[in-house]
């Protein structure tokens, strides 16, 4: 048996989210479909983890296993073709047989965008969310030192996700903008629970527009209480940009 | 009567183009019904000019008489709380009365974007024509100054589209990589023929992948044979990206 590992990106907005679901059409699936078929044979596929209707993927993992061998090029050039053009395969490699997309995953990267132009822009508007030009960033960057460390995120999780245990560790967290007219949120973690990096960004939105005073984001963080946070801002802004696989610290980011 | 002019962005995707057509919606059309609403009457648009179906703008411009007085800032909120996500009034503005959104124009500006990444990737693929990391750019840019000045284009005139004159100027022609993964062409020039930035592009890029000898096209240029050029390239890599009102030099662009 081979254990292929592959990178995947997509545009989140022609799909159900990364996981099979009852009503529409999952990344998942169609990433297997056309595996299969270059294959031979019918895959299932494990990601990394799933993401929600809408997000987006610049390298989301996933592994599967296969009785048959094919080059990293016949794979992604044999997928690609078959492939829609919102999702594509970049990268594949085998992997010993112990390797899980999932299990083996040491941390993700997630960007949120936030579009601050005086009007929605389409052409970017598909991939952030419009908050316009009059944010306070200064007042958002004062809040993202408190989420860096090994902590309990409740205060972000999503009500009615039941995990094991709350705690995650925020390697870094980061406001920048990387284009004309994007806010960027870049927040790496070893993982993020259900919905976590989005109501992070909605969080950070309340404290720009002066609905949570920067000074009290400690507190709110330490209470635990999702309702002290701000709401889950919308899928389309976010993309899964990385998952590592090597221990990770703050030098090696 | 209010003479507006207005200043419109567009993802191409979604449309048939820019004018009404049998089969699809336009985005004329989708604008006409949206800012009608705002102004409570039916209003007919007037555009620079057509794009065609899948053809970006991110600043596209039109006129419209009214008889309705609006605010710039009414008209936009108005409007854009009205229009699809893919449809955007990016600004407003009255006019005197003899202004013509085509008529008044002095040049546009089109930039034509190739995906040089080894794999297609799906957030940048769907505005933008994917030719791969091999194609020799230093060629192409050989060909750029031999396009700048008043001439006929017919070379690159789609054929069945008769206009009385093929002559048309390009102020300037530029290859250059705005972002990663990306090369553009950026065209600017008094007025296009239908086809022809997609021609050029795709001229180019038969120059890269060593069909076209860069040193043949003046004699391309002047011989004026649409069968000596390369094709039109796809749609999705083209962006109105600027119309000009104002009399146009190298020095004012």
């Amino acid at each position: 048996m081979y254990n292929y590992k592959i990178t995947v990106s997509y545009d989140g907005r022609d799909f159900s989210g990364w996981q099979r679901q009852e009503n529409g059409i999952a990344v998942q699936e169609v990433l297997e479909g056309a595996i299969g078929q270059v294959l031979g044979h019918p895959i299932t596929i494990f990601g990394s983890g799933r993401t929600d209707a809408g997000v987006h993927a610049l390298g989301q993992v996933a592994s599967f296993f296969s009785t048959s061998l094919r080059t990293p090029t016949q794979l992604i050039r044999g997928s690609n073709s078959l492939l829609p053009d919102s999702i594509a395969l970049l990268a594949v490699e085998l992997m010993p047989e112990d390797f899980n997309a999932r299990f083996s995953a040491t941390g993700k990267k997630y960007s949120y965008d936030y579009l601050v132009s005086p009007t929605r822009l389409p052409l970017l508007n598909w991939r952030s969310w419009w908050v316009g030009p009059k944010l306070a960033w200064d007042k958002g960057s004062k809040c993202l030192s408190h989420l860096v460390g090994e902590k309990d995120f409740s205060t972000f999780r999503s009500t009615g996700s039941p995990t094991k245990s709350n705690v995650r560790k925020i390697f870094s967290a980061t406001l920048s903008s990387p284009e004309v007219n994007i806010m960027r949120l870049e927040l790496v973690g070893s993982g993020f629970l259900r919905h976590m990096a989005r109501a992070i960004a909605g969080s950070l939105y309340e404290v720009g527009r002066g609905r949570i005073d920067p000074n009290d984001f400690p507190s709110i963080i330490a209470k635990g209480d999702r309702k002290l946070a701000g709401f889950a801002a919308p899928a389309k802004g976010l993309c899964l940009r990385e998952v590592y696989y090597h221990p990770i610290s703050e030098n090696n980011l």
